[in-house]
């Protein structure tokens, strides 16, 4: 059996009973080490807490080297451990279908992630639209493909949630060109640089999917005892210090009700300013003259 | 202090480890008892793997009687349990201010819900839009503003969540009227209604936000022995015996790209026709006009 199992957020406690009973009967276990981290839990806290040694699976492992984690998963039970949930990335479900393929058995264990956890902020996870990636810009590569999806959500007054890029086990140029194998320090986005490289390219555009002034709110290390929201305009939030990893960031859509207004205005400097910006927000966001306001049953 | 503890979809194991410990701490234990249920356990087998008794919660005493749970959180440990995570529901973030306001520290822990452990389905988390409600239709009351959430989902190519109705402890409209408290036995949707509903209001509206024969997935008691799921164009899926509850369905956006494809066709009766079904609506849903093309960096 291969067990996909979610490690939720943050403490090597915060796995499912089931999950822990899971890896206990496992012969070998992977930790998927590329698309995210456990904030509270070091590999050998997890290693002693599940009695097992963990095998760390960057991004080469996981994509080319399938084989070697579903080998004689159709005989013995192997774990792959996923920080949040199994099906957050891409490459998991590439997984699954390789294993389904060989005939090995699959089981997923899920676990919360920041895909339903967001809804802690206060806002509706019903009224957030689809979830966008914001990458480190280099002097070279500034994509923003992003800004489209930010704006298509908030003509439809959807909330966005922004993950931030998290760089493990990456190679400078030079490393990698002369083929040396030294890794640079892991990176992790601070909320500061994100809000940046919004206003970087709203600036470049400037067909206004959001503005400066368009409120927004941090979420920094969620699910940990040092779990931190701030509410403040994309212009605020560009200088606001989030402190350590990891951190999204949630761009509010046209819709905010009063109850998501409520409580978000607990996460606020200023809590009348924050008001006052949403309702400027929502006010200059019109409805897209396609929405079908004559048949409209609202 | 107040927990709200998420316990997963299915198993009394669902529920983290860390949770499990919260809860044996408390004196108060509640459990949320109207919008989904757990799937593979009973409030007795839940009290045994507690070691602790259970209040559960129907609407009535969250929304009116917050004072009875949060009496004397201050002072003590009080848990509340919610199926899938606590910040799925508007009630809760309700229940959190009450306490902030009251000075009541709040822990959250967090677990899988169907908002994120819908990407089982072999769909991308990143691509669903706004998540809809289907209700049991009435003979007086049909109410379809979900109709216009899932055009604008589909005109901007996403994916969309439909939640199926769940009717626990509701009472006839005689037994209403004259005051018994007498309450009907629990009623879950179906797939198959649900299908039903989605065709009837299309062919009121008219306005093609999908067609009989858009690709959908039904997905069955997911996280639980017996999940299962079930691809089909929503004509199909209104003639599919979905089973034993939970059920939730998912209405494919214009964008379903080939390693969603090709998953959702392990699901399919006829994995061809779901090909052919799937490029058929992708051609026909058109880009709205206002896309900006002529900037689209894609």
């Amino acid at each position: 059996m291969l067990y996909l199992i979610g490690l939720g957020l943050s403490y090597k406690s915060d796995i499912t009973v089931r999950g822990l009973e899971a890896i206990k009967k496992c012969n070998r276990v992977y930790l998927e080490h590329y698309t995210s981290i456990l904030m509270a839990a070091t590999q050998e806290e997890l290693e002693e807490f599940y009695g097992k040694s963990i095998v760390l699976a960057d991004r080469e492992l996981v994509e080319s080297g399938c084989e070697d984690i579903l080998r004689d998963a159709d005989k013995e039970d192997v774990a792959f451990l996923v920080v949040g949930d199994p099906f957050g990335a891409t490459t998991h479900t590439d997984l699954v279908l390789r294993a389904k393929k060989q005939g090995i058995p699959v089981d997923v264990i899920h676990n919360a992630s920041i895909m339903n956890a967001v809804g802690s902020c206060g806002l509706q996870l019903y009224n957030f639209g689809q979830t966008v990636s914001m990458v480190f810009f280099t002097d070279s590569w500034r994509p923003d493909s992003w800004y489209d999806k930010i704006w298509e959500n908030r003509k439809i007054g959807l909330h966005t949630l922004v993950l931030l890029d998290i760089k493990v086990k990456e190679q400078s140029l030079e490393n990698m060109a002369r083929g040396r194998l030294i890794y640079e320090p892991p990176r992790y986005m601070s909320i500061s640089q994100c809000c940046e490289q919004l206003l970087e390219i709203e600036e470049n555009r400037g067909t206004k999917a959001y503005t400066p002034d368009t409120p927004a709110v941090a979420i920094s290390r969620l699910g940990s005892a040092q779990q931190a929201f701030k509410s403040g305009t994309i212009a605020e939030l560009a200088n606001y210090d989030s402190g350590e990893p990891l951190h999204s960031l949630v761009i509010l859509g046209r819709q905010c009700h009063e109850l998501e207004l409520e409580y978000l205005m607990e996460f606020a400097d200023d809590k009348q300013k924050l008001r006052q910006d949403v309702i400027k927000d929502q006010e200059y966001f019109k409805p897209a003259p396609w929405v079908p306001t004559e048949e409209d049953d609202n």
